[in-house]
């Protein structure tokens, strides 16, 4: 070691002064974090107000109905969104260094919403529309893909219980169309070539969805509840589902 | 649900659509996240190198010998990192996205440099220092401030190992320096205020390494071994080390 | 201990030398192993695409279109286990060391070829005719008689699924036949003496899926939606089914 | 499904007599494994034999004693490679298959042989010299490399104990040999480029012993215990250790 007093004692104050410059910016980035995890909070909270209107279709309340209260959430979470923009904006170039601070109650608000959105227009709710009605803008402070696939992998977890409780309450034909909607999505999914990670597992759950909703419409079909003149249509060839 | 036929369709196509766009961009980053992980393959295999010369001065091999083999990797690190910057440049503001795929391998490279160069110099090397080295530039492809301080903090584990090897082999005053900078370079890290993660762990473990260099000093001062007139110096209160 | 110096410089010589060896056949079998999981994770991607393929027997799409498509895979596989081959005669008798490697995909393999099979000649594709299709031959580069049988287990799983979908579907007959193949199965199964392992295991899971399609058969006979005068020839007590 | 009457009994049939053969081979298979792990079980009751015979050298015991009685137990271990070796001729180009079931315990035996060697020689017992003790022959049944080399990286586990032990005894030149045997050896492993897998795991485990060992040699140097003018030859540039 070739250090002398004077090495030492120089070293000592150009430590002093460089750590002096890390306080800050871990202050300062300590700050930002904390600014996010308290709009990442009011979004989770948002999400559960959302959830508590969704979970009413399942006792067959009227979509328009639980549509009204739970829109009113995805505006909450509009703002909410331009909040954490703003945050970022700060920061440019750093969203992915906070991503990990929002990502989980994000993947649950693309979840309701487009579990909304299927319920009133039957069809899958795509990447720009969500970011849409979230006001986000890809250019600055987007929606990361595989947020929104997990989302709607989640979404897809509420659909078997949909089914049952609305066959339970006289819907006979729901699970044919949810059937269909499901072996769409699920065809999609597979298009991608997922690696060995969280969204592939949160996929392969997919397939129990997908059975199940198999089972409940079997139940339907062997009962001879469900719709006449519809099993042919179904599941044809090319997915034209009538 | 609202769905007929038509939007169910319509669904179906426009799904169709958004997935292929998917997976060309997951396909995208999927190549990239490779061309990243085989770079710091690379580093970490030059690091492995880096240890295995760094190793003989535990043997009390002459230090100049050390660091010209230690040296030769600084050189081949800088070009990997090139390698990673060129890489990055592809997907501007997407450092953190990746980061995780060469943090680990940079944390033990900024460990073995600066443990190098505490050899040579005596000094902490700082985090400009250690950018310099490796041809980083923190406007484009800079490195973590966390990063850099968890090397420091590895670094400081090599440092009772080397004081006991050096004391073994007859250079009685290698605690006293050793010390010296250590209780500088742990009062520094004090002044941070370290939040729960895991640099505050790797922080908390600097203590272990003060200690047991503290022990070695004590016994070599209790047994008249350290050159006489050291003591009043070592740990003033101004960390002047005479 | 009895070292000296003269000893222990010897030992440090022949100690190089040896791991000098050591280094070119750690490196030879590192290789050889890289090279057999580049061909195992093309097999795997391969057996990705053939489920894809099979997936849509579930939607009741026609057993010639979907075997087409799936028989492309099975020549993609053919060529790669004939590559597995080669890469294995480098090293005779060295099947065993490697087999780790290939044995899971090799697995899934199976159970899609099985099944595909099943789906056009309504029997057990038997091990001999799997080499076969793939191009193994047994005095050089075979099936290993438990990935075969495990195969085997997870084709079994595949077909409760098969049975609901096809009944949904309005193909009152499939309960019955695939009842049928299935307690075959499920009796061959039993003549072996299965130790504590995961074969055992595996063939443990068989049970579920044939009590699950007995439940379906029961249903369509419940409701008298199975054919006409099939009930005594079924299950008759040497297999025989008419 | 194609299947028909016939098919499905022709399948039965030939099913029965697939499984039938199954049953035969693996019934070969487990009966041989049974012998194998009889012959295992001996070979781990000998080393636990051997291993009460060597533990006491931390008692002091003087080595010629100690090693008369764990040399006797060398013999027995060979006996029992040779009843291994005369099983596998059985089954030609199948030892990785049943590698599992006498690898550990194989380990354990390297790792007691090549102890007693260095306590009798102070040199390493090379690979070769281990096949030779145990009757091995590499071109039918010889010692896997990874096997000897875990075995000897739980060897140097055994050696920091022996440090200690040999300290209290009063020979104090002890920890030096041992130093200088354990650094050239960690640095001959450091050599050979391990994969992240067991042996890997292992040999990290080496450098705690090593430390440990240092530990011991500090404590003798610094009480000036160590016999006198052997510093500057210990740990000299070119690993002559005088």
């Amino acid at each position: 070691m070739a250090a002398d007093a004077g090495d030492s004692s120089f070293s000592s104050s150009s430590m002093e002064k460089q750590f002096g410059g890390f306080l800050q910016q871990l202050e300062q980035s300590g700050n930002l974090r904390d600014k996010i995890r308290a709009v990442a909070a009011e979004i989770e909270s948002s999400t559960r107000v959302m959830h508590s209107c969704l979970l009413l279709v399942h006792e067959s309340r009227p979509i328009p109905e639980v549509a009204a209260k739970a829109e009113a959430q995805i505006e909450v979470m509009k703002g909410l969104y331009g909040r954490l923009a703003e945050i970022l904006r700060e920061c440019p170039g750093q969203y992915y260094r906070y991503h990990g601070d929002w990502r989980t109650e994000t993947q649950t608000a693309i979840s309701m919403i487009a579990f909304l959105h299927w319920l009133q227009m039957g069809n899958l709710l795509v990447h720009s529309e969500v970011e849409q009605k979230l006001g986000l803008d890809s250019s600055e402070f987007g929606l990361d893909i595989e947020d929104y696939l997990i989302g709607i992998c989640f979404m897809s977890n509420e659909l078997p219980r949909y089914v049952v409780n609305q066959v339970t309450a006289g819907d006979y034909d729901c699970p044919r169309k949810v059937l269909a909607f499901l072996t769409d999505l699920h065809a999609s999914f597979r298009i991608l070539n997922l690696r060995n990670d969280f969204l592939r597992k949160k996929f392969d759950g997919m397939k129990y969805d997908l059975r199940r909703v198999e089972e409940v419409y079997y139940d339907v079909k062997i009962r001879g509840l469900a719709p006449i003149g519809d099993s042919t249509a179904t599941k044809g060839p090319k997915h034209k589902h009538g």
